[in-house]
This record gives C-alpha cells, structure tokens and sequence, in this order.
C-alpha cells in the first residue's frame, strides 16, 4: 500500500519552456530540482511566509541530499503540475517530497526528494523553531 | 519621446527563484533570456496557439539576435512581470520586445529584444505565412 | 569498509562560475546535475568515442533516477574535480557513480549517482550491446 | 575593413553539454551569455588574478548590458572556442566582446558583448581603479 501525500500539500502549475529541454526533446534531468524549489517556495508562501522571510529570521533551509526518480518525459510546452509536501521532521531537519504530473493529473512524469537542515547564519544545525514548524504544518491555519 | 509599447502586448508573472540567483544575490544575467523566452510562449499562446503547434505546421522561429540593458537587480523571491510584444515585422523575420517590471510595475529592472526569422524544416529562410502574421498581430480576433 | 572507487574511472576539472552560484554564494543544488552529465561524458570520451556516436548508433541512456548527497559547498571560482566512474551493469541498465572533491581532492563536497537504461531510437529498453560494455569497461584498451 | 580584436585575448575551450542544448537539439540562446562569462573569467585569471579577488579588493563588474549575435548553431558535443577580450574602456565601464567558433576556428557560431560599470560594495559607480586596468590591459606583462 503507498503512504498517502502529506498534509498540507501545495500544486504547483508550470509551462515546460524550450530553455528547460535539451536534445532529446525532453524536460532535462537537472530542470526537475529547479521545478522542485519552485514548488517548495509556492509551498511555503502558501503557508503565510516567504522563504525569503524565513532567512531574515535567521533560519537556512540548505539541501543535504536529493533525488529523483524519472518516470515519463515531459515535453516542450507540455503544462505540467508540482505537487509538493513535507513528509518528515526531525530536530533539525526535514525532508520535502514531490510528484510531477501532466495537466490533466494521470501521468506521473517524476517522484522526488530533498532533505533540507536547519542551520543559523553561520551554517550551524539548529533546532528547527516551533514557530516555523507550525507555519509549515499548517497548524496555525 | 518614447515609443508606444506594442499592441498586442502580454504581460507574464514570475517569482524569482534560487536557482535564478547568483552570488551577488540578484537574478543571473542570462536568465533573462529564459524569462523573456517563457513571456514569448505566452504572448503566442495568448494569441490562440502554441508555438509547438507553429512547429508542427513546419515554421520555426530561431533567433538571430538578442539583447538586454539592465537596469535594477531583482533579487530572490521577487514577484516580477515581464512584458512582450512584437516591435517589427519583416518580409521573412520579426523582432519581439520585453520590458520587465517590478510587481508594482514601477520599477523597470529590464529591457530587451529577440529578433527571430521565420525558417522551414531544413532551417531555410521563407516568408512568414499569412495566418502566422494574423494571429500574432491579433488580426484575427 | 568502504568500496573502491570502480576502475575505470575519469577525473573531470571544473571551475565554479557565477551563473551556477545561487544567493547563498554556493554551487545551486541542480548544477551538480550539470556537473555529474559533463563528467559522464568525459568518461565516455576518454574511452574512445563520444556519447554522440553512441546515439548514431541506435542507442540512448535515458535517466531513470539521479541523486546527491551534497557534504560541503562550493563557491565561485573553486577549481573543483569531479569523479566519475560505472559502478554496476545490468542487461538492459547501468549506473554511474560521482565524487566531487576540491581542488586539492580533500574535500569531499558531494556524491551522487545517475542510473540509466539502454532503449532504442523508440525508446523501448534493449540489452546493452557488447562493443558498448566492452568499451565501457576499457575492455578493449 | 574589420576592426582587429583587441589584445590582449583569451580563448576559453567548451564541450556543448546536453543540459545546455535545446529541443531544437542546438545549443540554447542563453547559454551563450553562461559562455561568454567563462571565458570572461578566464581572461581575467589569465591576467593574473580572479575576479573573486577583484570583488575581495571592493570592486564589482555588475553587467549593464548584453547582445549577442547567433550565426551558426552549435550542437550536443561540439568541442567550441570562445575568444574574449576588452574593446572599450571609460572612467567608471568597460565593454567586453566575444567570438564563438568551431573546433578549427573556421566556423563562427556568434559574437557578443557584455558592458560592465564598476561599482564599490554599497553598488555605486567609481572610477576603474588603475591597477585593475593595467592588470586588464596586461601593462603588468
């Protein structure tokens, strides 16, 4: 049985551009971490917050590990969608994972994964802050 | 005095991402190109068609020349709006123009253009059709 | 006890530019990916034939999953090498493993790993033909 | 009659990798610019320092404008050389041009410019301090 998505989750809604694609007439393989990030900030402005503010406060987000896994390819202005959740926390980290699908949500082009730590200015693992899980979690809400 | 922007004119939104960014904390010189690119396909799409569809129906659009004058840096997680018309028309090439706005558009960060000639299959020059230049013109609407 | 590094292997020298730095000042986590297909196809080069020619040849290595586990940044202008070697074969797919070390190969900054499958020109998986294993492994050297 | 390119210069080498080719199975526009930025760098290190060090001493280049002139595509593992240097000089900017050919420097895939202004840390323009013109113009060879 597959877990099910996390809670809250956010979908992000993209145009594949012809800079994204490479000889293969395909989304290049690179392009779906930066697909990934984009749907990670819609996720946490949807939260009530930029990531830009997160970092004001003092809390980086740096990318310890990612993957993906390719599973169909996505084409030139192929309108695709980003479904974006967090699926783990720990004391000082926490890991985002992704979906990518067509428009009308029935093929799923990739699975993906980052595993983010929360450091201070000086790149020192911090504690995640209560505040900050509870924005993320929707808790708030 | 300066010229009115063309008619017609699209506007498309756009958040600066990390990947966008540089060391210098403000968006990537050559990622203008990208964003100017992505306010093109819309433009076209707009116009009732997407630019995959021109390709299906033998015309590409290729681009001879391009250039930006920068003017004030976007940073990260700024919500800009890039705008695109069509400033020229020739016998077998056309050159679009961009402005770029902060999300007030008050601020211009940019401004630039691509010039595209019209070409077949085999990459040979050829007149733009007809129906290209109606739709595009918004002729048609 | 760690595995060895698999023979043969391809050192790849990089310097970090400005456009692959994000606002933290560091390499961006999706350019690794960059880094990872230079690398590849500098081993591919080394071992008498271009990744080009292969694909002349019928033959594609699509990705099926790429990851990174990322240690320590990178800034602009690091001179960084990048290790790059096949660390399993199976009938009809393969993997390459990285390294990516600085420039003095002391500091580990990153691993990762891309799996691809071997499909034809209609993109159905084939077995890895032997000339290709053969040349791949430095059989034939 | 062509105007000589300007002395000193710089010829940066380059592989077209597959993340920086396009649907069109060429290499993408804006890649051109990641280009003309290396071998900027290069030019700069070639001269003796890095344009790291540059910004260490308090100095900035930030790019004003860009163009660049497509004349003949390159593809997927074309072994490229793009050749730099400084065409114009004033108080407080200076215009670097570009040359990109092919492997036997018979094929001119397109030429470019970049303008810079000089600018201190708080990003106001200053005068070009004379060290780095004389390093630039290579008076210190």
């Amino acid at each position: 049985m597959t877990k099910p998505f996390p809670d809250p989750d956010c979908w992000y809604e993209h145009f594949v551009s012809y800079g994204e694609t490479d000889a293969m007439k395909v989304l290049y393989y690179a392009e779906y971490l930066h697909l990934f990030e984009r749907a990670r900030s819609r996720f946490i402005r949807e939260r009530g917050m930029s990531y830009a503010e997160v970092e004001t406060r003092g809390f980086y987000l740096p990318i310890r590990e990612a993957s993906c896994r390719y599973r169909a390819p996505a084409r030139y202005d192929d309108r695709i969608f980003i479904r974006c959740g967090i699926s783990e926390w720990n004391r000082a980290s926490l890991k985002f994972i992704y979906e990518m699908y067509d428009e009308n949500k029935a093929v799923l082009h990739a699975t993906g994964m980052t595993e983010h730590a929360c450091v201070n200015s000086e790149g020192r693992p911090v504690r995640i802050p209560e505040w900050l899980r509870r924005m993320f979690t929707g808790a708030d809400a």
